[in-house]
């Protein structure tokens, strides 16, 4: 059971709803990402108590620890973790590639080591389905290669010629159809022609819902608003619309504004445990001086149980001595933020005011404080 | 306004009621420890959905990182961390002693190097009173030497005197009686004839409760259990007692049944992030082999936010992949576990069954389950 509604459209920008197994997802949405079946430093609790609708799991991660046979013993992901809602599992194809010397693309599939413990393993567009299956998430992704930023022309069409041929694989693979849509990924980097041939051969292939991807690999953000812009409007008006790991506030702004309904990232959090929050009028870190005695939250009118609990000056101390619970109180609210973003938007677009929502909103948020660009934002 | 009240004794065990500015506190007690203003791994909301009904935050710590003068700023402890109930501020004098070659001790007081930034301070007993003031605790404690173990008869003497000496000019300097309550601890290490001369000092001076200290430095459990057995019934029965930095469950259930009311210990967080849970048969290592596929919650009939939500085999894999989050649910179920521990002992006072209660549980407590030694239990 599985099923989008277009409610309403705003020049590109929508507002719909997303029936899944476990639940409606109203969007346009931002799903927080819970790589290894958890959110980092965030109980299930702090998730839900955010507003999150939906949750990303990663299938390479989890394929590796705790294994898939555990998960699904376990009832699926849902079981797993005790998240009811509804998931989505990324494939991990892009986590697999980046393991560089580590792995081997064959037409079959990829091979690769385990960077921990050094096994080898194989994954198939087959092998990527029934682990997804096992996993039992709501919507899964097809098994791709994502090449990296600057990609040649020549290494970008054969990749997206792979692409293609394994999401006819995926496609003949998942048989689990009842329970679990599938969603193909539109590639081609940052190739207007090769964007063409894979929107083509996506539609083709008629999926419940249609993935950009090959985004958020070192590309300036004016190529990927360009690539939104081409894809977004190509795909079917009553299909989903996933902009993969784009999730910088600015970014889910303006991949709305160009017809995406839903987005993903690590940033809300992994910045946080760096101590960097969001406000509405761009990202701040915690750790400058004039936080010290700002007996406020975070930032105004925040609904966030952090907000709501807790001053800046207290947060401040807790990360400047390296409390864990400072990266929890810190990654709660940016998440609530992205999610409150996301669902604002929404609000304005059903209420015919998304212009000048979008005008005010990209103005604020790209804000650059002072601060900013002493920040330290390290790896996940 | 503060009172206790002893409503009912059984054997030495008693349960009570003690009235602070910020709410009542049923005991006996289990209080976590936020040395920091933060519980370790968890957020004020944990801590209050535990039913912790009084934290303990350190003087000492607190004086460095952020300093007095914000918390103040914040109007207090309460209103720097957000944590409404009562407080108890341990005036930091263990962890002050615990420096080793940075302090220096005289009549005067303590002079020592912050071990981060190597800036001198000196606390005097007048300085802990301003300082705990400033914190604004509930309840504050008396700044005191606390000799490690093993101690020769003659330096625990000393020391002892000393102590004496730092009360009467911490009762002296303590002039904010109306809104906190200052607990005078008696000294003496494992001597009984200097337990007695501190025991006689701490009842002349009248304290509005006394607290066992000197314990928990590396002595025998047999020897605390002495002390304890020694002064407990003679300090008055209408205040309060507490038996300082015990706080494994077994102690905490020795300790109420020789007239203890109040327990604290970083214990049950620390252990928690080195994978270790309670139960009430002794405690187990979610490392262990055993629990890879246990799709059980840690404990039967455990009400915590964690066993509500997930089973041992999620949280096994949490902590195996070094996600922070499973620590934090750890601490959740271990701090828990203190509480309703403390909980039930009341309970079982107040029903007139404390004697087959701790036959029972003191029994099972002990188990020890043979996984046990592998534990490995990491420093804070």
């Amino acid at each position: 059971m599985f099923e989008f509604e277009c409610q309403t459209r705003q020049g590109q920008a929508r507002a719909g709803r997303l029936t899944t197994p476990h639940g409606v997802v109203e969007t346009p949405v931002f799903m927080p990402v819970g790589t290894h079946s958890t959110l980092k430093s965030m109980t299930m609790g702090h998730v839900a108590e955010a507003g999150a609708q939906i949750i990303l799991g990663n299938a390479y991660h989890l394929f590796l620890r705790p294994g898939t046979d555990l998960i699904e013993a376990a009832g699926g992901l849902h079981g797993w973790c005790g998240w009811q809602k509804p998931i989505l599992t990324d494939s991990g194809g892009f986590q697999i590639f980046s393991l560089g010397e580590f792995r081997q693309i064959t037409e079959n599939g990829v091979q690769f080591k385990d960077p921990i413990t050094g096994a080898k393993h194989t994954i198939t567009p087959e092998r990527s389905m029934a682990i997804q299956r096992a996993l039992g998430a709501d919507i899964i992704m097809a098994f791709d290669e994502c090449p990296p930023y600057p990609t040649t022309h020549q290494y970008a069409e054969q990749s997206m010629h792979l692409t293609h041929r394994w999401l006819e694989r995926c496609v003949a693979a998942h048989t689990n159809t009842a329970k679990q849509a599938l969603f193909s990924i539109v590639q081609g980097s940052v190739y207007e022609d090769l964007r063409q041939q894979s929107i083509a051969f996506c539609l083709e292939m008629d999926t419940p819902g249609y993935a950009i991807g090959g985004v958020s690999v070192g590309e300036p953000k004016h190529l990927i608003n360009q690539i939104v812009d081409q894809v977004a409007p190509q795909l079917p008006e009553g299909k989903p619309r996933y902009l993969m790991g784009m999730g910088e506030p600015i970014d889910v702004l303006e991949g709305i504004h160009r017809g995406v309904d839903m987005f993903d990232c690590v940033h809300p959090t992994r910045v946080a445990r760096h101590g960097s929050f969001f406000t509405f009028d761009g990202r701040r870190n915690i750790k400058n001086g004039e936080f010290r005695d700002r007996f406020e939250p975070l930032m105004e009118d925040c609904d966030c149980y952090t907000c709501q609990h807790h001053h800046t000056a207290y947060l401040r101390h807790l990360m400047r001595i390296k409390e864990a619970t400072g990266g929890t109180l810190l990654s709660i609210h940016n998440v609530r933020f992205m999610i409150r973003l996301a669902a604002m938007a929404r609000t304005a677009i059903l209420e015919n005011r998304w212009t000048s929502f979008y005008d005010e909103m990209s103005q604020r948020l790209q804000a650059t404080p002072l601060d900013r660009e002493g920040e330290v934002v390290g790896t996940p």
